[in-house]
């Protein structure tokens, strides 16, 4: 029943279908918006400001951290990755549930930031569909696949952490299910809490007889 | 993804329309089943027992109570009410979610007892909408409808120990709401023990390099 938008991180394991989920969820259903990441890494071919990232560089990301523009942002290699504070904080205010697809050290530290956040993680149904999806993409090597099921044994620790697991063994169930746990959340009582103030002093003034 | 079954309380104000709601639930999912409360009041014309209540005398409501048989119990004027046990549990256990409706003092009992319970607080969309349906009932005197009320103020205090708030508009979307929020449940990190560890095992083998 809450009217603000819930903030949603969504996690899982290379191969467990998180970005076909994203699209179908945003397809399917109206009230989403996806958070746009800022980065300093150079936009690949095809890649559009706005659309992909937010392409800075180096300067102009340490001047977002500095001016706290960030929820959260992180190194990896030589880059900055970064979730833009406004964009949320805009689509919240206006009631839109927004979707942050970041690995399970930038979502702990945007639960750590902003506790309401809900943390999801998406995983295949089992260890041996997740190697099955790795291979069957074909475009990697023998080598990079090993090194992401090394990763997947790293992210594994991390999955208590989140509030929902789910299970993507058919991409519109689990879409569905990703819509329900979210949608659940407004009716949350500590997202109630207006409501509950509010009938609770009028059916107090009716009681003592008006 | 839990296996087991839910057990939700399903509380709310008198006029917040728990029974349409429930009875739509069950006709309208397959998953649930309505717990029955034992009592020792008598059955009045056309109640059976084992369908509105299961029918008891004083002592075999007392042995009932010693032999730890019921979730939880309480004293109304000079009866006994109270939710046998041994039900709940072969439902739960088959993977039925368990609805029980009780008042707010029996919610909490079953929520010390049973922490994993689900509660949840049905309400009319206002106070005002309350009380219309509360005088439109037509079948009660203006005593008992201020006596409601009465009652009802004392109950708003309780709605902030519950989990979620469903506010009863149409009853439709409200059965929707429900049964989105009990579904729900079953992805909980909480609930998705067993998946996490089995997962996790795997992995770490496979990344172990088989």
């Amino acid at each position: 029943m809450s009217k603000k938008g819930i903030l949603v991180v969504v996690s899982g394991f290379s191969g467990a279908g998180k970005g076909t989920l994203m699209k179908r969820l945003l397809e399917k259903y109206d009230n989403y918006a996806l958070s746009v990441s800022a980065t300093t890494r150079a936009p690949r071919e095809g890649e559009e400001h706005g659309r992909e990232y937010f392409f800075h560089t180096k300067q102009e990301f340490e001047e977002l951290i500095l001016q706290d523009a960030l929820i959260e942002y992180a190194q990896y290699v030589d880059n900055y990755y970064g979730t833009p504070k406004a964009y949320v904080e805009k689509q919240l205010n206006a009631g839109t549930d927004v979707i942050l697809e970041i690995e399970i050290q930038g979502a702990l530290k945007v639960k750590h930031k902003l506790p309401d956040t809900l943390l999801l993680f998406v995983t295949p149904p089992s260890a041996e569909e997740l190697k099955r999806r790795l291979v069957n993409r074909g475009t990697e090597s023998m080598e990079v696949i090993e090194s992401r099921l090394r990763r997947a044994s790293e992210e594994a620790k991390g999955m208590s952490e989140y509030d929902y697991i789910l299970v993507n063994d058919t991409v519109e169930e689990c879409v569905d299910r990703m819509h329900q746990v979210i949608q659940s959340q407004h009716d949350k009582t500590e997202n109630c809490r207006a409501f509950i103030e509010k009938i609770t002093e009028e059916i107090a003034v009716f009681g003592k007889g008006e």
